[in-house]
């Protein structure tokens, strides 16, 4: 029995043994710090959804109320809306997707889709390749359903083909049970990265010959900054491709509206797996959607989306470039994030109440991957601060690094950093960290 | 490996085990045949929305959108809104229970609370005891967990302590783990009937007694006819009972907006859980709800759907009294079900094709039993169409009765009513039942 619990639980030995795997991510406990006004956050990945025009928005709200009301305020299909399914198409065709709206499924947020479709494929022990580094609530999904998540390593071109290769190798040869491959190829969520065209044809080709699934996660793709990103895989692969879309950064993600596109069998399966999880998503916010699509410039309000992080990206890169110009960072070409390479003698875990003193909040390395790595890594998001507050929060950060730079040095080999730490981790922690 | 799927389909050996217990329910068959105008449909469980005042609720989504857009349409806490979560508590209060804001977890509709439970608790094999009948949607979550689902008779006055304790000891003498007892103890889906309040309190002690957790569905306990139900068994037992309520009978299922009430422990993985598989609730939908609540006269709102539902319920009762007097049903003080008896060798399901070329639905008592029960007893939902459409339903579903019962006593006992039945079914069947 591996449930967890305490004794002050009576339901201690009740609990499922995947309920051991449920435990607060790392990046939930800093949104208590983030919410703080006082700090700096570029932890999060909260859109910027005072860039909608949210007249435009009401108009929408107050439309769908006056012509379809009663089917808005109703239960609606397990799939959902046909017409939103139909305008899902368009979207997508954005990135090279041809597809049926038949074979759409709308979900509660496409968190939701990545639930479902691990709750259909995945047994105990079966494992999920996943980059290294990965979404952290990716990973939380996979483990809450007992699954091995493995990394295959990437660089600055994504996914490292060579990579997933052995690693299939290695567990293969393991006796293991590979499910699928979980992936973000676009503007990646920590690593900032793009996999190149050629790359996606090669990563393709390696899961087909060895009978993998790829679950292709792209939130960012439409949120591009120069040239717009090789076509998702699923352009190339309809049945070897498990496609996820939302509209959390392209519109808003208050509404959960996300969505799966699905080999025809496998979206079957889903949708029996959304109506039991939640009858159907909701209508409500499935008709606001569908009508904002229909009556506003969508593709432009993207245009502006892109406008105010791109104005944001560059300040975040400008502002190491000035204040940490001796460290290492990605360069994204959309997206919310960029992952910074901190010395290697540092941990930007045991580095996060100092932070928390200097007023800046980001998500440490290690939550990003399940075996530990990441150390002296952090996700930097972009995409909620204005372009001031991001440069004065690269200059917190700047004081935070150098600080523990000089802590190591005066007392590293002298046994007590420990007792240093845990002085200030006493001092600075504000009662709101959970 | 026992994965559904079929030959065309290249992941059939791919899927968890679970996924061979996903399948379409009855109930889901009959939403396509009950969506045709011409079908009087007394299946399904559809609440009146147009009886909500529609410009009140545009009012709302009006207000806030300008008073609380941005939050509305951002991300929000796993855990749901905080003024929502303490209005809730008003909301439960009308039912005799007291708890704390704290230990409410908004959930996407009620039935995602029960998935996350369902989640949280089941291991394979695992029994859930239920009703018998129970609530479809329930028992499809529960088996797509791999829960062995094991029914306790009820009657008039509901579920039977007695019958409930001799499963228990039963089940337990098969060595069996019994994860807990799902009921809907006020105006039961699909039954009608409600527990009393002396067997509220047996029902409590006995799974107390027994280590078994009481997970207590009430989507329909504000919706009496006549005299208040009895408070809810989360009234009398705080420790022991998941409570679970939703605004998709009293406001609207299309917001998606339900919650669970539960022991602190529970509460937290509860929550953990939800943020896995949603990130957090929909921030839109609960703004709007919490504004209605505190805004409009909610209570008065579930008055006149009380009205409404009562005028169906005794319209539903008059007919049957008026055209299949030698039939036995339940008489349900609120809600939206009456469960009716058709003699012995009638078998509802089989009979279904007829009732569509009657242009009548209801959802055959199979649907209801994990264990093929239910053969003569149908569901007859009263809450969506309009008295008059309700009576003619009934006068359509006595033709069918009636045509069965001659059917059966012409043919049975010569080999030749399977081939009858068959050649009714090839007949009779819209295009558009799945």
């Amino acid at each position: 029995m591996t449930a967890q619990g305490n004794n002050l639980d009576p339901w201690y030995h009740h609990y499922a043994d995947r309920t051991a795997n449920l435990s607060a991510s790392e990046v939930r406990a800093l949104f208590a710090v983030a919410s703080r006004p006082e700090v700096v956050s570029l932890a999060g990945g909260m859109p910027f959804v005072s860039a909608l025009p949210q007249d435009r928005v009401g108009d929408t709200l107050d439309r769908v109320m006056r012509e379809r009301g009663s089917v808005a305020l109703q239960y609606g299909s397990g799939q959902g809306d046909p017409r939103l399914r139909e305008q899902i198409l368009e979207v997508m065709a954005l990135e090279g997707i041809r597809g049926s709206a038949d074979d759409v499924v709308v979900t509660t947020g496409s968190q939701h889709a990545l639930e479902l479709i691990t709750k259909l494929f995945i047994n105990p022990g079966d494992v999920v390749i996943a980059e290294g580094p990965s979404y952290v609530t990716a990973m939380v999904v996979f483990r809450s359903f007992q699954a091995q998540i493995e990394h295959a390593d990437m660089d600055e071109f994504g996914l490292i083909p060579e990579a997933l290769r052995r690693k299939i190798a290695s567990l293969k040869a393991d006796g293991k049970r590979i499910k699928f491959l979980y992936t973000i190829p676009t503007f990646s969520n920590p690593a900032g990265v793009t996999l190149t065209w050629e790359r996606r044809l090669e990563i393709l080709e390696i899961c087909r010959s060895n009978d993998i699934l790829v679950l292709e996660d792209n939130p960012y793709g439409l949120l591009y900054f120069d040239a717009p990103p090789p076509h998702a895989l699923r352009s190339v692969d309809e049945d070897g491709v498990v496609y996820l879309g939302t509209f959390s950064k392209t519109l808003a993600p208050g509404f959960r509206v996300g969505w799966a596109l699905a080999p025809h069998a496998i979206r079957e399966k889903l949708i029996l797996a959304n109506e039991a999880a939640v009858l159907s998503p909701s209508s409500f916010s499935q008709l606001v959607i569908s009508d904002y699509l229909a009556t506003t410039d969508w593709k432009g309000q993207i245009d502006t989306f892109r406008g105010v992080y791109r104005e944001r990206r560059d300040a975040m890169l400008q502002a190491l470039d000035d204040y940490l110009p001796d460290l290492s960072w990605t360069v994204p070409n959309g997206g919310f994030y960029v992952w910074l390479t901190l010395p290697d003698r540092l941990d930007s875990k045991a580095m996060l109440p100092r932070a928390v003193t200097e007023l800046v909040a980001y998500t440490p390395g290690t939550a990003f991957y399940a075996d530990g790595s990441g150390k002296n890594k952090i996700r930097l998001s972009f995409c909620y601060p204005t372009p001031d507050f991001i440069r004065e929060g690269i200059r917190r950060l700047t004081k935070v690094v150098n600080g523990e730079l000089e802590l190591l040095d005066t007392f590293a080999g002298t046994g007590q950093l420990d007792v240093v730490r845990q002085d200030l981790k006493y001092i600075s922690p504000p009662p709101n960290i959970n």
